[in-house]
């Protein structure tokens, strides 16, 4: 099993509608990927790590696939539909990284 | 519930051992914080989200509280114990975030 993280870097001044993203953009992302997204969480950031840091990122989501083969075919076709809906919650451009379920939930 | 992400940078050169991560830091983590600590995920970076473009994190972990004042009540008696098992298996240091888990799994 496999991740794609999409992290938002906390910028002061950026603009990010948390209700939207998890209401429209990840119910779309679902629906366009359909069993190739196994499931997915949305995080919101609260803080850093020591008193009074803020939160690295924003916003997050974490997108479970099979494998990044399996992620490619269900994302790839609707790659463009998806990323056109990104400017309705938010003007950040997202750091994605993929990773190896190493344990999934203990 | 939140989720704190412990997220280490992936830096050319540097040391993890995701063997003793994954065998004896994060049980030792949950075995110290028992039930303040709901669940937690494992991950091992393997690429960024552009070909040939390396993961921003080599390793992360997500650990799932009630709240952050049950992380604080169940980590931090056991902080010191568990900062000095770090260079056991890096010479990094962690980026932390706390979150709101704003979607859990769907």
């Amino acid at each position: 099993m496999i991740k794609v993280s999409v992290m938002y870097p906390n910028k002061p001044d950026a603009r990010f509608d948390h209700t939207y993203y998890r209401d429209k953009h990840m119910p779309l992302v679902k629906s366009r990927m359909g069993e190739a997204c196994k499931s997915y969480t949305v995080d919101r950031g609260l803080a850093g790590g020591a008193p009074d840091q803020p939160a690295t990122y924003m916003a997050m989501c974490h997108i479970y696939c099979d494998s990044v083969e399996a992620f490619q075919a269900g994302f790839g076709p609707h790659a463009k539909e998806i990323m056109a809906d990104i400017p309705k919650y938010t003007d950040l451009t997202p750091v994605i990284q993929i990773s190896e379920v190493v344990v999934g939930q203990r």
